[in-house]
């Protein structure tokens, strides 16, 4: 089983033989509020899974580096190990949310250009806000670490929009986090799933993302299974070509 | 008297005959938490007139482009009428206040590098983070105006650090905000007081700066006239030089 290095709110990291790779379990949970309400969904883990491994997989494809090695079961994936940077990648395409409320301004505004904001990862502070200056007065990263991860980012975002559009999804917003390989390679890693993004129907605006679960609006297993259909339609399609 | 064009927490700005100029009335008053505790100080606003006065006249010698025109009286001043940008551009020198809760620091600590932050100056949205890209977003300004406004902040960080430094104080963080003229040139706009900085004295760290208003640390007029006797004198002895 291996030694279990973390316990988050949506999946477990747990050691393997191989000191340079670690196994990750997708747990059939969804929380909020940073994890002040917590909720238990059958199937959940697996869906999330399905989802994060075929993007990864994609993500991959097309020259992205990543922490990805291979699914291992329906809720288990094996990843190697990183020293995580403690910041989170937020890149908005759409308003919605928090950066909604932050301006007061209209859901569903497509943006000119993609707004990028970095947090701060710590429950303890309720992941503040960092900039470029801040991340680096804190320790975070380098300077130059911050920019290779927004270059990453930048073109995840520009593949990620195009692979959901092709799904009938908006890509509205969502979060990546990055780390470092042994040899001080810069990686994209933790997950991609509806958990940490919001997409949308194409044409009805539904959501088809954790705000399912947020605003009670249907069952969020159903609903990320639906995410995961519609991209491996994608994916298959692409690859008959 | 002219037309009453604004009235802010600390100060007024009126209409002049010339529609190019603004007289700016600086009051007797301090507030905190934006505005929700006010208060009354004999003598306050000719203190942050003098400081504001001496600062501006200080970085326009040194070839900072400024709004200020001229000190009309002890409690006003004459400005060139500037469309503001609705930003604050803070600098942070040494870890204090809502940096150091946010990130859970100790106050006090220097930084290696400067802070950069920017806030979007809305009293109902309560001043929220607003990097560049949310800055574009929000149409606060452009890439090329955010970029302008940061080189003339850094410029300014290092004259006034050397200034307060000369005087006996540290300079801990500050407030900058910018304007555009009608030609669009971009200029260093609003005041430079105590109200909106933190100083430290170099010897002991007490505070030369509004804290003394927030934290119940004595009187605000009294400080205030002390850091503009220090910054005086070094003014004095350098035209002497």
């Amino acid at each position: 089983m291996g030694e279990l290095l973390y316990s988050g709110k949506a999946k477990q990291m747990w050691t393997t033989e191989d000191p340079d790779l670690l196994r990750v379990v997708y747990l059939d949970q969804a929380t909020m509020l940073n994890g002040k309400r917590k909720d238990h969904f059958v199937g959940k883990g697996t869906a999330a899974n399905d989802i994060s491994t075929l993007v990864f997989e994609y993500l991959i494809r097309k020259g992205i580096p990543t922490h990805f090695v291979k699914r291992l079961s329906p809720t288990e994936e094996l990843v190697k190990k990183c020293e995580m940077i403690r910041l989170e990648f937020v890149t908005r395409n759409i308003v919605a949310g928090h950066f909604a409320s932050r301006f007061g301004l209209k859901e569903g505004t497509p943006l000119d250009q993609p707004v990028e904001e970095t947090f701060y990862k710590s429950d303890e502070l309720d992941d503040p806000f960092a900039n470029e200056s801040d991340a680096i007065a804190i320790q975070a990263c380098t300077a130059n670490e911050y920019q290779q991860c927004w270059e990453l980012a930048r073109r995840c975002n520009v593949l990620l929009t195009a692979l959901f559009a092709k799904a009938g999804m908006k890509l509205v917003d969502f979060k990546l986090e990055f780390g470092k390989l042994a040899d001080g390679t810069l990686v994209l890693a933790d997950e991609f799933s509806p958990d940490n993004c919001r997409l949308w129907d194409r044409e009805t605006n539904a959501h088809l993302d954790k705000d399912v679960f947020r605003k009670n609006l249907g069952d969020i297993t159903t609903t990320y299974d639906e995410v995961y259909e519609r991209l491996q339609k994608v994916v298959m399609e692409e690859n008959d070509d």
